[in-house]
């Protein structure tokens, strides 16, 4: 086999959910495009890899020193969104919804992984609150059990700022969800949070 | 959203199979990877689409004038096994059982898709069965209406040489198959191309 081919399946097979066939097929798809179109792809990754910063206020992913969200001034920057990485702040900008900032955590808890408290962003997050003109903190963690303990951990800190409100996203069986197939721990939380229809007549 | 992670997002959707998710995913794991890894893996594909050549013998991937199985002086090279794509030579060299040399089409007749017979490497072949000492071509190109369009084409070019054995790759139930989920034409050429058993006492 071709060393250079060899060498681009290997390293290929270094991403998530890239194994060897998957790897050939890419190689071939790259010898197909055009010179100039491979390079920006080559370059795009290193240049990504090598450019990216997090933002000093958020830990967003970030071009410089600020990430877009948090310069922008339309924002509400009395609101933050906690979330626990970069892909979720970005399922919530997807809603168009929410007008608020964010604050990146980096991860969740996770003794087994190895990561503790220290290792996420939360003395940042409290460094923000102390600062002050924060009125809401919104914690949007997975409900796994290393987000239950991060839920926990970062509620047993926000103790120390009593003017701040703190909410958690609602739970509950999801749009086009059947409660056929919904596990029960949902359901029993969907009940417990039921609401009250006001708006029919 | 960081231009950065915008661009290496927009350039990893190129890739066939990458959609809006993976090639977050992949970028979230590219941020996680060495600066070194990830400049050689960025490298790789690029000097890959660079510097890859065609052998001048079979078209089989190369990174010189002939590839290494061509070079190879143990393959026998008067048996030749013609092939749609190299990822069907490495098909076949993966079983470890084929000692001859290879002849790689680079693709199959397609009116659909505007690929005739002169796209393909036939004259290459041919000059190559001109050159004299090939004793036999095996065809192993796929049973889709294309390739039987194509071997019907190259058989036709094949008789310009009389002396040269020219065979297919038998059709047949794969091992593991269940004839059950098998389709009828796999069938009614397994039935037809029936061996007698020979071995048993």
């Amino acid at each position: 086999m071709s060393r250079l081919l060899d060498n681009v399946c290997s390293e290929l097979q270094r991403l998530p959910g890239i194994g060897r066939r998957t790897a050939m097929r890419l190689a071939m798809h790259i010898l197909k495009m055009d010179t100039e179109v491979v390079d920006t792809l080559s370059q795009s990754i290193a240049s990504f890899r090598h450019d990216i910063r997090y933002c000093r206020s958020c830990n967003n992913l970030s071009d410089g020193d600020l990430c877009p969200i948090c310069s922008d001034t339309r924002r509400d920057s009395s609101t933050i969104c906690v979330v626990e990485q970069v892909q979720d702040l970005m399922s919530i900008e997807n809603t168009g919804q929410y007008r608020g900032v964010y604050h990146v955590l980096g991860g969740v808890i996770s003794p087994m992984q190895g990561i503790g408290p220290s290792d996420l962003k939360i003395d940042l997050l409290c460094d923000k609150l102390l600062a002050g003109n924060i009125r809401e903190v919104i914690v949007a963690i997975s409900t796994s059990v290393e987000g239950e303990t991060t839920l926990f951990y970062l509620l047993s800190r926000l103790k120390a700022f009593p003017d701040v409100k703190v909410t958690t996203i609602a739970r509950g069986i999801g749009f086009g969800d059947e409660l056929e197939y919904v596990d029960e721990l949902t359901i029993t939380h969907a009940l417990m949070n039921r609401r009250e229809v006001t708006n029919v007549k």
